[in-house]
């Protein structure tokens, strides 16, 4: 079975070190923040993480949820309720939201040091307690007051969960075709009828009543993706006094068989005439959607990322224990019969892949829940606007990034192992299969690289982009003198300026032809993804450097980060010629001539 | 459920109008070997493969194979024996074996599209009889005269088959370590005590007996992998006139539960004082093992070859048949409610991925066969000797190459489908965790690469490679003043230049520092393997245009290799970058450094 130990010291240095999130807490204007009580938060979470999820990780694999077909309840696995409820005794679930919907208020930041812990454990379950955040800020932002009363306490305190209603048999990235319809009935009640697909935590009993945050067309809905309005469809009806009626005419239909997260419940959910609110605006409800979908999708990145951490630690065990070989430069380990596999440099190329993009990513990830930190409770307006864009620029760099990079990861991991890592036995293989998931929901790595390209890029003429450079470009003055980050800083500002260019590049041949976007996106992105990497490892040396950590830690970040300067940045030289090459090699094929009908 | 449909008209293309095969089998001296024989024997095959064998692939994954503890027994899936039944009564077992032994001594590039077919419609199956063929080829070099008799009649007719049992538990790679026991008894015959694990068709009930080609040491062993010898070990003891006896003392302890192919039989293998034979002299058993190691290691890239076309023509289907969203350049299927995905330049780069790959693909697999058939049956012995270096130098690309493009193509087609990649319910994600195999068994990548650095490059001062580069400036030569193909030849032969210049820096630096080998390898190995496939896709438009094929065919091939010039080939430019930063950048890190113990 894989094991899992919270990265703490690693999480501290991001944190602090390198984020400087004492400064920031004083910035979000939130005195009862500090890093006392933050640590102690990490602290706990870590034991929760460890002791009450991780041993539930394969459990939830081996027999996964349960479906009866004829009362339509979902069982999830064993071990599963009894740890939701220890969470939400903890008061885990509303660790990030508002103290006046009796959430802990605490940062964006923090909350994702804990996403990444819990979903290392045990991503399955952490699917359960994930999906009510962006109910809540869905209802938050556009809940009536009655909406907000009923709803976001039980949602806020993990008494409830809920739930995004949004992917329909013949539509996911193309909501605009979704056939799910909301008939009223009396004032801003509605019949809800229709069939959605994969939806997460959609049915289980981890608690008693369910929120469904459910996307419909009204009657006199304009056609696509401007006819869309969000409804909150509970499980069980809810009076205006918060109080639980009769069930509500939602059911699952089935459960899913995927490749992993066996653990966590993907249901078919039929409504079927069930009674619904409008929230928000009629025919804005795609618009309701993005706020959900945000604050999932960096989310989803976190997983990935916890994933690979676990992965990784893993295989650096397996690397240090397993003899196998003797080292190229003679034995290293002459008294026993074999050195261990860490001696091999291909073995050390697989770890050391793992260890840059999880500690690098880490930091791109954080970086972007700070912005968001910053959106919203900075005095300053001028401060939230950028941290805004900033965010929204960041969003599809880290989701796509970290969850592609889990793929890399359990991939490295599993090639560790050998053999070993395909049998069950280890739990690495499942680490794969678990991953598989995080570049699909959420919207897949083909459609976080149109949003990067085409919303966050083309459509503000690149005001993201200009705000990262030039947050690198003061990091680079600011070390300009410093020798020991001379050999980081110079190829990083040569990758910024090239990113530039490129940049502009694709924007004006897309001017031309509006496929350039979609041909250039995925290189794009992860163009981007290394170069905002190659900043994170800058600043992790100087980091480093600056604290008063012992000489072996500086060390291993400064090892680290030339490893990724040497072996990953360069991928980047792939990705320009891709994207240099323009769309015309990929469009002149007609559909026909791919292959035999 | 996924499809497949052998791609009968790529493989003839492959076959005959790129590697010339119908002049290759008049260079092999066989004169009954010719194309309408072959096409009636790829036909068949198609057919089999088609009806017979894909309709079993899911019912493999889901019930997989049964082990019996109490006998120690393993049954294969349902239908699996039938289909052996057929497989046998066809013929198509002793395909390409010697006529002496009962085969019909086809050519190793006939059988390796066989192959092809066989794994794509269903790997778990086709890991029953591919086994076999590494247990002949040693029997057939190594074996005694009895042995041979008794042997390999029915391993080639496949009434019997064979295994390979080389890995235990605490040795896969570094063979030297193995502690299996081999105790002389009477003159050949030997007592064999150990566990081997990882067996592949090591216990099933397909056939009446099995015969386990097994790895052990003699008491008078030298130490490492110079003291190991190779035994046959048959399940059911067998006299010298060719009779089954007595149940020999080997029992399968368990099965793996694994990622993937859960319908192949990965066994326990306890060995307790078992009746074996000396295959060959006493310590010569690694020579032997890589007999069977290099024939079974061009299979598993066929094996890769396979899942690729089975996932990519599943992905082109559901391409071609999804409506969602509309054209970047305005809509291409007004009358529907949105384009088929196949319109969207980042899905087309997913497919093109997919057919460059495959495409290309097949040719460098098919050719490195074609160097078997001519190392092992030409008449010119200059002849035989190039193109046996050839073939080593070609096995470790074609392995690695064939299997990690798989483990990207069935990535590919996972997200082509989207969520719906992730669910059982239409087989892909059953391919991507099938393919998962392949970079493992028979040596990993890491393995293949140091064997194509080392042994294949390294140690003959590039023989290979000087061979492969000599084949590609002959081809350049003889097409240079084709206007049609300058878009091509131009950058290949920049690459090959390129190439070359690598291997000597590399070979250079190698001998101050024997890590530099280990830390090239992988990246060296990748590049080696683009720049192969450069040719081949060269290769393939000067033989489509030379060909009496449709237009829209020639059309295709040129659309297809632009793409891989366009955008896979300068992946070659990240992996010079790795190679060129040498092993400081691996090895500086003290293991300790990697992470908390």
């Amino acid at each position: 079975m894989s094991t899992y130990k919270a990265p703490l010291d690693d999480l501290r240095f991001a944190l602090y070190d390198v984020l400087g999130a004492e400064a920031l807490f004083a910035r979000l204007g939130q005195a009862d923040v500090n890093r006392e009580l933050v640590d102690a938060v990490l602290d706990e979470a870590a034991r929760f993480s460890e002791t009450v999820l991780a041993p539930l990780n394969k459990v939830g694999d081996d027999i996964g949820c349960t479906y009866d077909k004829a009362s339509g309840d979902v069982t999830a696995p064993p071990g599963f309720k009894q740890a939701f409820d220890q969470f939400v005794e903890g008061g885990w679930t509303g660790l990030t939201n508002a103290p006046e919907h009796g959430g802990q208020g605490m940062p964006a930041v923090v909350g994702a040091v804990l996403t990444e812990m819990v979903d290392a454990a045990n991503l399955a379950w952490g699917n359960f307690p994930m999906l009510s955040h962006g109910a809540v800020k869905a209802l938050e932002t556009y809940g009536e007051d009655w909406q907000k009363k009923v709803f976001l306490e039980p949602l806020v305190a993990g008494t409830w969960t809920g739930t995004m209603c949004l992917t329909e048999p013949h539509c996911g990235t193309d909501l605009g075709l979704l056939k799910t319809r909301a008939e009223p009935v009396a004032d801003d009640t509605y019949s809800v009828t229709g069939t959605k697909i994969f939806i997460t935590a959609g049915e289980h009993d981890l608690v008693p009543n369910i929120v469904h945050l459910v996307l419909a067309k009204l009657p006199d809905a304009p056609p696509g993706a401007k006819g869309i309005s969000l409804f909150v469809v509970p499980k069980f009806k809810v009076a205006r006094d918060g109080s639980m009626g009769e069930r509500n005419s939602v059911r699952c239909g089935a459960i899913e068989h995927k490749m992993g997260i066996h653990g966590s419940a993907t249901c078919v959910m039929n409504f079927d005439g069930a009674e619904g609110y409008l929230v928000g605006a009629p025919h804005k409800g795609l618009q309701a959607m993005f706020v959900m979908m945000n604050s999932a999708r960096l989310g989803v990145g976190v997983q990935g990322l916890g994933l690979s951490e676990r992965a990784y630690q893993n295989a650096l065990r397996y690397a240090r224990e397993r003899l196998q070989s003797r080292s190229l430069s003679g034995p290293k380990n002459p008294e026993k019969p074999a050195d261990p596999i860490i001696v091999h440099p291909d073995v050390r190329r697989m770890l050391l892949s793992q260890k840059a993009l999880i500690e690098g990513g880490r930091l791109l990830s954080l970086h972007a829940y700070s912005q968001l930190d910053i959106a919203e409770k900075s005095q300053d307006p001028a401060e939230r606007e950028h941290a805004d864009i900033l965010a929204g620029f960041l969003t599809p760099i880290s989701k796509a990034c970290l969850t592609e990079w889990s793929i890399e990861n359990t991939y490295n991991a599993v090639q560790c192992f050998g053999g070993h890592g395909y049998i069950a036995e280890h739990g690495i293989e499942q680490l794969a299969r678990d991953a598989r998931i995080t570049t699909l929901y959420e919207g897949t790595t083909g459609i976080q690289s149109l949003d990067l390209i085409g919303r966050k890029t083309a459509a503000s003429q690149g005001a993201g982009l200009k705000l990262f450079l030039a947050e690198v470009e003061a990091f680079a003055k600011q070390h300009e003198g410093d020798e020991a980050l001379a050999e980081f800083i110079a190829p990083l500002r040569g990758k910024c300026s090239e990113w530039g260019k490129l940049t502009i590049d694709v924007l004006q041949r897309a001017a031309g032809n509006p496929e350039e976007l979609g041909a250039a996106s995925t290189d794009y992105l992860f163009y981007s993804g290394y170069v905002v990497l190659a900043y994170w490892w800058a600043r992790s040396v100087a980091a480093a450097n600056a604290s008063s950590r012992p000489q072996a830690f500086k060390d291993a970040k400064r090892d680290t980060a030339r490893f990724y300067f040497a072996r990953l940045l360069p991928r980047t030289l792939a990705h320009k010629a891709a994207i240099e090459s323009g769309a015309a090699s990929l469009m002149a094929m007609p559909a026909e001539a791919f292959g035999a009908e």
